[in-house]
C-alpha cells in the first residue's frame, strides 16, 4: 500500500488506508475512506466507508471508540466532511466525541469541503495535522479526485502482452496471454471500476462477457462497448443484459433497427455525432454526468491508440507474459498510426512493477495528459 | 550476484563469485573462476582467473596464502583442472598447498575435467563439498558450458523496446527507446560478449558502430553482420575495422566485387550455401569452431524471429522503457511470421526483471531449444 512507513502517524495513517482500500468496489460515486482512533497508543476504534449513503468511516471508528474517544486521535485517509448530504457532517460528530487531535491523508477536492473541513476543526480547538501519507492517500481516491475535478471518469487501459508486445496471434487467437493469477487479476480490477470498455473490434473477436468472476464474488461493472457502426453481433454475451447492464455508443451512420434490437434486449444506446468514429469526448461526458467515476479500458490496439492519442488515458496497466509470440501481422497492444520519431512517445511517469503470478504487472501514469 | 546467501560456505562462495564475475569478458576462450582460501573463519587468499594463458583462480589464491594454506578450505566457484594445459593442473598444487577442504561451486563440463579433479582430490585425502551456490556458479559460465557441450556459441538476444513492444517508429528512428543507464549497461553487455550481431536491415537503418564506449574501457567484440546479398553501404561504421575487427556472413548469390571490396578492406566474408538466406547452422558452426563462445543479437524483428525460430537462442535480454510510442507499422523486436495460436508462444524460464535507470530488464531462457 505505501512506500515506507516511518512515523507512528504512518504506521496509524497505514492502517486506515488498508481500512480504505479494502472497501473497493463497494462506494462508488464515494470516495474510499479509512479512519482510526488511537489513544495512548492503542488502537480503540476503526471503521470505513462501505457504500454509498450509509455512515462515513469518521462514524464508524468514532462510533466503535464510544466515550473512550475523549482525548483520543482520528487518523482519516481523507479530510472529514462539514456539509449535510446524506449523512450529517462528521466534522461536528468528532468534535462532539472530545477528540482532540485529527490526523488527515488527503484533503477533498470537493469544493462543498476543500480545507472546509480543516477550518472547522481548529476553530472548535481540535490540532489538525495533515499530509501524512498523502501520496498514497491520494492515490486511493485518484478517480473519484478526478471526476470530481473534469467531470470525466478516469480511464485505466488495461491490457495484455506477450514480452515481444503482442496481443493475440494474427488469426486473432489470445487465449490466453496471462496465466491465472494475472487473469484473477483482471477480475479483481473489473470489481473495482464502476465501468469496463471495449470496442466493437474486441467484441466481435474476443466475445468476452467482461463479467466479474472471482471466487468470493464481485461487483459487476456496467459494460461499454464503442461500436460506431453497431458490427457488435446480436450473440454476443455483452448483449446478455441479465449478466449485468450494457451501454452501446455509436454514430449517426448506424442502423436503426439494430439499435431498435439492442434497445428491445435492455441495453442503451447513445449515437455520439455523425461520425465516423464515436465521438470521444461525448461519450467521457456522457459518462461522467451518470455518474461513472472509473473506466477499465480493455480495448484492443486500434481504439488504445485513439484513446491514448486524444489524451483520455489516465493510468496504464500492462501485464506482461514472459513469453515470445512475434509475427508482423500480430496485433499490438496500441496499433493506429504511431508517431514519426521515437522522441515522440508517450513518456509514463509514477512507474510501479510487481509480479503476478508468473507474470509482470506494469502500471504507471502517462505524462501528456489531455486538457481539459 | 546470488539469490539468497545462508550458510559461511555459501558466504564464501559469494565472494569467489563475485571476484569471478569481475573478470567478465577477459577470461573467453575460458571460464570465468574465483577462488578463495579460509583459514579460522578468516579470509588468507583470493584470486580470479584473468585471462586464458595466465595462472588459474586457485593458483592467485593459494600463492596469496602461502604456507598458511595448510590447513585451510580453498573455495572455487569451478571444479579444479586436473590436467597439464597452458598451466599446471590446479589439483596438484591444491594438494602439495596442504589445503584439507574443498568447496566447490559447479562442476566443470569439459571432458578433461569433468569429475576428475575431484577425484583426484578425495584420493589425495581431501574433503570435498559440491553444489555450494551450484546454480549462480554454472550461470556464471553458462556460455562457456554451453560451447564445450554443442560446440556452437552462446546466444543471447539483447533488444530494447517501448512498453507496447515497439522497437522503433514506422520512419525506422529509433533515438533512443532507453534512456542513459540501460545504453550503458549494453556496453557492458557487449564488452562481455565475444561477438555482437546483426542484420544487413539493422546494417542500413540504424549505421551501428557495433562498439564499446565505457568510461573505464573495455574489450571490443568482433562484430558478426548476417547480409545475404551483401547490402551493407560501403560507408557502414562496421566496415571500418580501425573500430574492431568485422566477419560478414552471406550466401552464394552475393556480389563477387563487392565481397573483394569488404576484404580488401579486412573484413572477413564467408559464403553459407545458396541462399536466399544466411545459413545459420553453418555460421555458428564457423563460429563456434573459431572459437567464439558468446554472441550478443542486436539485430531486428526479422532477424530475431528466424534466429528465435529455429532455435538459436539461449537467453534474451529485453530491456523496456516505459512509454508507449504505438502505431501498426512500427516494428516490434520480434517480427517474422508468428504462430497462429497464442500457445504457440515461447516460453521463458528462470525469468528475471531488475531495474536499469528509468527503464526495466528483463531476462530469461527460451524452454524450447532447438536439438543439437
Amino acid at each position: 500500500m505505501t512506500d515506507e512507513i516511518r512515523t507512528e502517524d504512518e504506521r496509524w495513517m497505514d492502517l486506515a488506508l488498508r481500512l480504505a482500500a479494502s472497501a473497493q468496489g463497494q462506494t462508488s460515486p464515494n470516495p474510499l475512506v479509512g479512519a482510526v482512533v488511537v489513544k495512548d497508543g492503542q488502537l480503540i476504534g476503526s471503521g470505513a466507508h462501505l457504500k454509498a449513503g450509509t455512515p462515513h468511516a469518521e462514524v464508524h471508528a468514532l462510533d466503535m471508540a464510544g466515550d473512550e474517544a475523549k482525548g483520543a486521535t482520528l487518523y482519516v485517509t481523507l479530510e472529514p466532511c462539514d456539509h449535510y448530504g446524506k449523512t450529517p457532517p462528521c466534522t461536528e460528530k468528532t468534535i462532539q466525541s472530545g477528540i482532540v487531535r485529527v490526523v488527515i491523508g488527503s484533503t477533498d477536492p470537493d469544493p462543498r469541503v476543500s480545507g472546509g473541513g480543516i477550518r472547522r476543526l481548529r476553530e472548535a480547538g481540535i490540532h489538525v495535522s495533515t499530509g501524512i501519507l498523502s501520496g498514497p492517500c491520494h492515490r486511493l481516491n485518484e478517480a473519484y479526485f478526478h471526476h470530481r475535478r473534469t467531470g470525466f471518469p478516469f480511464v485505466t487501459l488495461k491490457t495484455a502482452i506477450t514480452l515481444d508486445g503482442k496481443t493475440a496471434a494474427p488469426t486473432g487467437d489470445s487465449q490466453w496471454v496471462t496465466g491465472e493469477e494475472a487473469r484473477i487479476e483482471v477480475h479483481r480490477l473489473r470489481h473495482q471500476h464502476d465501468a469496463v470498455l471495449v470496442g466493437a473490434g474486441t467484441a466481435l473477436a474476443d466475445r468476452p462477457r467482461l463479467t466479474v468472476r472471482l471466487a468470493g464474488g464481485g461487483k459487476q461493472p456496467l459494460r461499454l462497448v464503442v461500436d460506431s457502426r453497431l458490427r457488435m453481433p446480436v450473440d454476443s454475451p455483452l448483449i446478455d443484459v441479465k449478466e449485468g447492464p450494457t451501454w452501446v455508443f455509436t454514430t449517426d451512420a448506424a442502423d436503426r433497427k439494430k439499435e431498435e434490437l439492442l434497445k428491445e434486449r435492455g441495453l442503451r444506446v447513445f449515437r455520439t455525432g455523425k461520425g465516423p468514429r464515436v465521438d470521444l469526448t461525448s461519450m467521457f461526458g456522457i459518462l461522467g454526468e451518470e455518474g461513472i467515476v472509473s473506466v477499465l479500458a480493455e480495448s484492443g490496439g486500434e481504439l488504445n491508440a485513439s484513446l491514448l492519442r486524444e489524451g483520455w488515458v489516465n493510468k496504464v496497466a500492462f501485464f506482461i507474459a514472459p513469453k515470445i509470440l512475434g509475427g508482423k501481422e500480430s496485433p499490438t497492444a496500441v496499433d493506429g498510426v504511431g508517431p514519426e520519431r521515437m522522441s515522440e512517445a508517450l513518456n509514463l511517469t509514477d512507474v510501479s512493477l510487481s509480479r503476478v503470478g508468473e507474470d509482470f504487472c506494469l502500471t504507471g501514469y502517462p505524462q501528456r495528459e489531455r486538457r481539459r
